[in-house]
Order: structure tokens, then C-alpha cells, then sequence
């Protein structure tokens, strides 16, 4: 494995935020040098296009809070393409390491784009640690937040290990068990015994555990507990529009309890929010999803730099993980007109909108006849087509926002080029105590967690290989015996018998219950254990 | 007319770009505190969609000059559009102000904009004073370059003023009389009597005014004179990729040339540089025209920054006017397969093409009957369809990169929204020396222009209340009759006649020739005239 990589081909910039000495020309490894960063708050508003803050800033007719923040750019590519999928984009956020198409948290099989570090086969699939994981094995709290299911990619990253994002019963059961203080979000229903192949019963695991499992926003404000975890749908969360704040807290509320939960902890926190949805609209170019989540997304940010300087030792960070959509303000329509056409011909139809493509579904009847009194009454559209009445009605279930995102776009000149991810760079958003340092230039997506690893005084690294051990191997080498037994790894060694459930941080020795620091991982091929698993054993 | 505004809405910050006392949260009013920047070069890629460097970075393998300046972005909208046209856009950058389409180094005539402060209507059209005409009145050398005609709206925003771009007569007038040191371009047609309605010969009085009037690359390199005029295309010079280096200097060399002229003034110097035909490419979704071009950009980017670092008093800008064409990496055929894509499926087919589609055209015969073997020979193109042929046999001349662009972009999945410019924020590219203030965070295209005002120690309101004066108003307060006549303005007082001829920086007192310090404005309606020119009569 690689340490410090920072700037290697972008050549970034660091800069003080405030005084502080030569920062230009700096390297990452020089950052943290003056001021004490305690917390880390990253927020990553996934799939976020550049022309989406423009347009949410046009909308709302005010400056959002990540505009004082912006400092520079950065690169998404995967190790294998230059368009990422979220799990390699927040894998390199999370770990420092840049991995495949749908993997979570582990080495990718080969690092193939240039510019990325080779990995050894032999560690091909190998968990890594993430930037939350350290925090933690160093005493301080940890939170995630999403409005997706709280097993999507992102999330996951930073808190799960497996080469497969779809293994939400894998990641699930090891975010469970991963010893996260504050869970917020969507994805009850992937908890539960009904929505999980595995049929295991996660709710009851987590009660077990300590949590004070919660479903409300009124639960929310109310909860004092040590280790929170906030369910408030079955699956994703509603978009912030289509909210009802008395069912699903806001992403700003989420972020505002997780930061008064973890603040205290005298060591210091590492929270990680993502605005969820963003990318969800911006696939299915829906402008008034992104509208709604940006700004939702951007009231968070708002939550998080308000508290970091109040705090005076909070680094902030904001940074979607790859463009979607092409969003741009301006469209084939406007090619000739672009200069001529007012602010009104943008931001009207889009103010018209009461509800995102989503959140307009529901009020469909069932046999689809009400279609242009709903587009009439929710969007202002009173033109639709021939060809777009069809098309809404024709739409899938769950799909009408790929439907009626496009009519929207068209009447507001909202442009876009593709209903998949994009590969360009994206904005990078900052904010470090005064004399501390700030990312610019052009960073790659890895140094995100090098730079918040430094400024945490973590050692990512390190902490990968106290975390995760090839179990054969370690095994091996004191002589034990070594055998899968169904979910679990059983060792056996001078008459004692180890056993160790994959995706938790339980071990039992002889039958008697071992709490571990770390999960244990089987990607699948092998398995990876805490090294605390192995000297249970070896001592 | 207002004074400082920077970050009035978009909370713009300021880092110190190495040690500096407090800047979070610091004001554009406190910039150029502590270290002494006495040259700034502007260096803009016009239209550059913020993929483009992505693009252009996977192209050539290797980081971008411009990577390691990305602080933030940069608004761009102007005093009455969300998407700007080149003029206000440029004039913003130039003067501070925002304006109309089409307006060049002019008020607006209202501001419609929210957010836009408010223009009185008597000074509806008013000429402002540019950073260029403020520098060289502080006895700073000052240039300006250009891939487009000089007369173009970026280069003409910083040296004339007039409400119509398009009056190229009136533009190239006050170009040659405005006491630019170093003008490199092209655009000689509209120098010659030929080339122009006004049937003025301005090569002779480029000449007559004490400029090396060159236009080979030769000459160029050679010449040592004060003040240098290159005009190195009767309109726009080539794209890089087509340009016969024996023709036409690239835009670093004409970058290097200028700043080794400038830099003799020990007074200091203010240049200007434009990368024109990005836009004109992604005018045409032509992505060889958008490569050619940027790359060529970032080399005069590297000319600019390794001076200033080595010269330690130099600020550097690079900043484009607004996006163009929406450009992405990814478009509608990868919208499910965009991860799973390796870079040589966006890189392979743009490696290929030796020309852009401006480039191509010329290997067309008069028949267009070798069509398909130019699209192999220069694209590497052997599969165009029956549709893709007959597209480019109908091209109108001058028009063939909108017709092969778009077809080396669907086989390279570069995506594209729009044929015209976009209205999302920008990047904002900055340098400055060690202990000076850098702009970060998302600022206004006017902040741009109040940066460099006060990196330089420069007045540009009180230049403006210098150099533009109510003819009408100042003339009719000393007592002086005041007529037109012809291209010219007659004021007589006491016996004594004063011409003053439209777009020139000469009078004429009593038929002897009195340089002035900036030229005389016409904007169609009023007339506007140097102080200085007042004082001749009034002393």
C-alpha cells in the first residue's frame, strides 16, 4: 500500500485558511501543522453537476452557504474508469484508495486508469480502513447521515467493507456492528427479518447493542442516548419537497442532533452526511429533485460550518463524488437566445413546481386519468402533449421523474447530456479554523482522506492493518486450524475453539462472547479480522 | 456609480496564498495588504466548459498548468441575462461592471439582474474605465493577445468602449489610439481600408504611432521595439492543431514575447490573454477544437505562471467569461454503462483527429467528393453513415466543425447541452506571490476586475471620472459652444476651436495636434472625452 499520495499529478495547493505559514507549493503532508482540528464533517451531496448550484442559487434568489467554501477541484475517477460509480468514488473519500465500479471499502483487482497506484494481487479485494473507522479506534465519536438507505454506496464506504454494493445484507450487518455512535436515515425495511435474504432480525441486534433505535423526527429531538440510530423510512427518504416533517426529519435537522450527539465526546468526532437524492434526480434529469436536495443539502452545510466556527477546531468539507446528468443552465432551445433570455425564463417554470417528479407520483390517481389536472395543479403545466399525457402515463412505477424531469427541463432551458454519471472534476468546498490548512487546486478524490486523516492525526494505513488481517494467513502462523463453518470463521488452536461470525465484531472464544474492534470481513474469497482476533489466540 | 462590491452577495473570501494575516472572511478591500504585486496577467479561455480541462488532462496525459491555480468559481451572469454574452462577460472582468449583450466597456442601461445594483439612467452607456486604461495611466506597460480578430469582444472590453460589439470600426479605432504597448493577434482585414466601412488605413497610423507593425512569427521573435502591433491573420488565427508554426505564433509564444516586452517597464504591467476559439468551438460541439484550444491555453498559462514565480511580484488569473456548449464526459449512449467505460473509450477517438473541424475543411476538394478518405485520413472516421456524409457535403463554408463535431463527439461519448453558452459558475484560476491575497470562494465576475484593481494599488471609478467626461455637460459648464461635425466633436471658447476626432485620443487645439490621455467615446447617443481634453479649453 501507498502512504501520502496527495498532489501527486494535480499538483494541489494547500493554503491557510487564515495565518499561518508557507502554504504555497505545500504538500498535504505539511497540513494540520498549526491549528488543532478535532472534527472532521464531510457532506457529500452525491452526483451533484456544477451548473446545479448555480441554478439552486438563482432559485432561491440568495447565496447558498458552500459559495464562501469553494476552493478548488476535484478528480473522480475509479481505478479502472473516468466516470466513477458512488461506491469507488466514496470508497477513495472514505479510505484514501481508489477501487471498482460497485465496490465498498476494499482494494480494487487491478488499478488500470493512469495515474492510479498498481495494487498487488494479492491484495486484490482487501478491506481498507476508512477515515470513520480510525476516528473511531482513536476514541473519537462517529456519525453517518443519508437520505438514501443508509446501506447505499456512500454510507456504506465509510463504514462497511464488501466488493459488491448490492449486498446490503453484508454492508448492513457490518454497519451494524461496526460501533458507529450516530446512524441517520432511510433503510428500516433492510433491517428487518421480511427484507433481508439472510432473514436476520437487525432492529433486535441493534437494541441489543445499545442504540436507541428511533423512527421519528420527534424522537429525534427528544433522543439523549449515547448511539442513536434514526430509521424514518423503509427504504430512501422522501426528497426535502416532498417531505412531511412530521413522518421524516430534514437533512439539516439530521445533521444539527447527530453533531449535538457527537460533540461530546471529549476526543473529538468524524460525521459524514450525504445528500442522497441529488443524484438520484440528476439521473433522471429532473431539475426540481436537484432544486429540492441541493438546497436541503446546502441548509446542512449551513448546520455544519455554523457549528465549526463556533467551535474553533472543525474542518469542513463538501464535495460530491462525481458529476450526473450534464446539467447545464441553457439548452439546445436557447442555442441562439442564450444572452437574450431573462432570469424569468429559467426560474419560473421551475418555481411553478410544488413537487419533485417523486413526489408527484403519489398524487396519480389509479388508472392515471387525472394526469393534467396534477400536472396543472403541481407544475403550472397546463401544455402538455399529446406525446408527454402519454408518456406520464405510460411511465413505471417509481419512474415518473424520469418522465416529467425532461418536460420541466425543456420549459425551463435546463440542458443535459446523459442520464448517467459524468467525468469531469468537481467542486471542491472548504472550511478549516483559522491557521489551520485548506485544500485547493486540483486534488484527486483520494486526497479527501488523506487530508482529513492528516488533519485528524489518523493513520489510515496503520489502521488497515490493525483492522484487517488475512485471517488464513495470521492463523496459519501461530499454528492454528482454520475452517468456514457456514457464516463463521472457526479456529481451533491448543483445545481452544475461536469463533468468528462474518460482518460483525463479535468473536467467541470457547462460547464465551469477545467484543472485537474491528468487523470481520469475507469479501467473498477471503477473510479479514481485527489482529486483536488473532492474539486472542496467540496470547 | 459604486465603489468596492466584491462579495457583497456571493461572500467571496480572500486566502493569503502563503503566510498572511487573517483572510477568512476577509473583504476584496483588504487585498494587496502585504505583498507588493506590480504586475497582473488575465488569462481567459473563453467559453471553457468546466469538463474541458478534465478532457484535456486525460488527453495529454498529465496535469494541467491550471490545475494547481483552482481557488473557487466565478458568476458570470450579466446586468440583465443568467447566461452572458462575451461582451458584458469580458467587460465585467475589464471595468468591474456588468452590461448588456453586445456592450463593450459600457454601462448597461438598467440592470434587471437581481443582485445587480442598479444603473442611473443618465449614465445609461457610459464608458468605464478598464483595468488596462487604469494601469497605464499609473505608467504601467500594458498588452493585450488574442486567437480571435483583436477586435473581438474579450480584448476590444479592455482597450475601447462602444454599446455594439459588432462596430468593429469604432472598436479597432480606439484599440490603435489607446496606447496599448503589446497588441498580438489577429485581424489585420479590419485594419486595412479594404476591410473596413470607414475605408481607413489603420496600419499606417499603428505605424505613424510608433509601433513595430509585424506579422510573422519571425518578426516576433525579433523585434525589441517599445511598442509592438502583431497581426498574424487577417481574421482569427488558426486553432492550435491546424496552425503552421511558420504563419502564426502559438498563444505562449505571443504570451512569453509580450511579458519579456512588458516586464522591461519598471513601473510594472497589466496584460491580457485569450484563449478565443474555445468558445468558438464549443459554439460548434467541436471537442478537437476545445482540446486544441485549451491545451494551447494551459502552455500560456505555464508561460505566465513560471514567470511570476520567478519574478515574485506578479499576480495570475485565469478565468473564462461562462461556460459554452455544456460539454461532458459521458452523454446519452453511456447513460447505464458510463462506469463500466475505460478511459480509451472517450480518449481513443479524440487521439485520432490530427485537425479540428475548422481544420479538416481545408482538405476537402471543391466537390467534397473526398469526403469519406479526409474523415479516414484526419479522424480516423471509417464508419460514417449515409446521414454523417451528406451532413458534411452540405456544411456551409466556414461551418464544417458544427457538422464533424458532433460526430467525433457521439464516438467519443462527449456529451453536449446546448450550442450556445451556459449559466453556471466558472473556475477561478489564481497565483500570487507569496504573502498577497488570492481570491477563493465564488465570487462575481466584477470581483475579478476589483482584484486586480487593488492588487495593483488602482483607482478604476476615479480613472473613469478621468478618462470619460460628458462632452456635452463639461464643455457647456466652461461657457463652449459644442457641435458634431462629421466624425468628429468642434468645441469652441474665446476664439479657440478644439476638434476632437470620434474614437481617437488626439485634439486638435486651434489645428495643433495634442495627444490625449485615452480616447474619445461616441456610443451613439453621447459623447464622452478625457478631462484633459476639457482642460485645454477651460485653462
Amino acid at each position: 500500500m501507498r502512504k501520502m499520495v496527495a498532489g501527486a499529478m494535480a499538483g494541489s495547493l494547500l493554503a491557510a485558511s487564515a495565518s499561518g505559514a508557507a502554504a504555497q507549493d505545500a504538500d498535504l503532508t505539511q497540513a494540520s501543522a498549526q491549528a488543532e482540528i478535532e472534527n472532521v464533517i464531510l457532506l457529500v451531496p452525491d452526483g451533484m453537476a456544477i451548473d446545479a448550484t448555480a441554478l439552486a442559487r438563482w432559485y432561491k434568489g440568495s447565496a447558498l452557504t458552500l459559495d464562501s467554501m469553494a476552493s478548488g477541484l476535484v478528480r473522480t475517477h475509479s481505478a479502472d474508469a473516468p466516470i466513477a460509480d458512488s461506491a469507488p468514488a466514496g470508497t477513495a473519500f472514505a479510505t484514501g484508495y481508489k477501487s471498482h465500479t460497485g465496490f465498498v471499502g476494499v482494494l480494487p483487482d487491478e488499478a488500470t486508469t493512469p495515474g492510479v497506484p498498481t495494487v498487488d494481487p494479492a491484495d486484490a479485494r482487501k478491506p481498507i480502513a476508512s477515515v470513520l473507522e480510525a476516528a473511531k479506534l482513536d476514541g473519537k465519536a462517529t456519525g453517518i447521515i443519508a437520505t438514501s438507505e443508509i446501506m447505499h454506496a456512500t454510507p456504506a464506504d465509510f463504514t462497511a467493507h464488501y466488493p459488491n454494493r448490492g449486498n446490503y445484507d453484508a454492508l448492513s450487518m457490518q454497519q451494524v456492528y461496526n460501533g458507529v455512535d450516530v446512524v441517520l436515515g432511510g433503510g428500516s425495511q433492510f433491517l428487518t427479518r421480511e427484507g433481508r435474504p439472510d432473514g436476520a432480525n437487525l432492529i433486535t441486534s441493534i437494541q441489543a447493542l445499545g442504540y436507541d433505535y428511533i423512527t421519528t423526527p420527534d424522537e429525534l429531538r427528544q433522543t439523549d442516548a449515547a448511539k442513536v440510530w434514526g430509521m424514518f423510512a423503509p427504504r430512501a427518504m422522501a426528497y426535502d419537497m416532498d417531505r412531511d416533517p412530521a413522518e421524516q426529519p430534514s437533512l439539516a435537522e439530521m445533521t444539527d442532533k447527530a453533531i449535538e450527539l457527537l460533540d461530546r465526546d471529549e476526543d473529538g468526532f468524524f460525521l459524514m452526511v450525504e445528500g442522497s437524492k441529488v443524484d438520484w434526480a440528476a439521473h433522471a434529469n429532473d431539475p426540481i429533485g436537484i432544486l429540492s436536495d441541493v438546497l436541503a443539502f446546502d441548509e446542512a452545510v449551513k448546520v455544519a460550518l455554523d457549528f465549526a466556527k463556533e467551535d474553533g477546531s472543525t474542518a469542513v468539507i463538501a464535495v460530491t463524488d462525481h458529476g450526473n446528468g450534464g446539467l447545464t443552465i441553457g439548452d439546445r432551445a436557447t442555442s441562439g437566445t442564450y444572452d437574450k433570455e431573462p432570469l424569468s425564463a429559467f426560474i419560473g417554470p421551475l418555481k411553478k413546481a410544488k413537487l419533485t417528479g417523486e413526489g408527484v407520483e403519489g398524487k396519480l390517481n389509479e388508472g392515471r386519468t387525472n394526469v393534467e389536472q396534477v400536472m396543472a395543479d403541481y407544475y403550472g403545466i397546463t401544455d402538455l402533449t399529446d406525446e408527454e399525457l402519454q408518456a406520464i402515463r405510460d411511465a413505471q412505477p417509481g419512474r415518473l421523474n424520469y418522465a416529467v424531469g425532461p418536460m420541466i427541463s425543456a420549459r425551463a432551458h435546463i440542458g443535459w447530456t446523459t442520464g448517467g454519471h459524468t467525468g469531469g472534476d468537481v467542486v471542491l468546498y472548504t472550511y478549516a479554523p483559522e491557521g489551520a490548512e485548506r485544500p485547493m487546486g486540483v486534488i484527486d478524490n483520494t486526497d479527501i482522506a488523506w487530508y482529513m486523516a492528516e488533519s485528524l492525526g489518523l493513520d489510515l494505513d496503520a489502521t488497515s492493518e490493525r483492522l484487517f488481517v488475512d485471517a488464513k494467513k495470521a492463523f496459519a502462523a501461530i499454528g492454528a486450524d482454520y475452517r468456514t463453518d457456514g457464516d463463521q470463521l472457526v479456529v481451533t488452536l491448543d483445545g481452544q475453539t475461536l469463533e468468528l461470525p462474518f460482518h460483525k465484531s463479535i468473536a467467541r472464544l470457547d462460547g464465551k462472547s469477545v467484543a472485537l474492534e474491528g468487523v470481520i470481513v469475507h469479501n467473498g474469497k477471503r477473510i479479514y479480522v481485527p489482529q486483536q482476533a488473532v492474539e486472542l489466540l496467540a496470547s
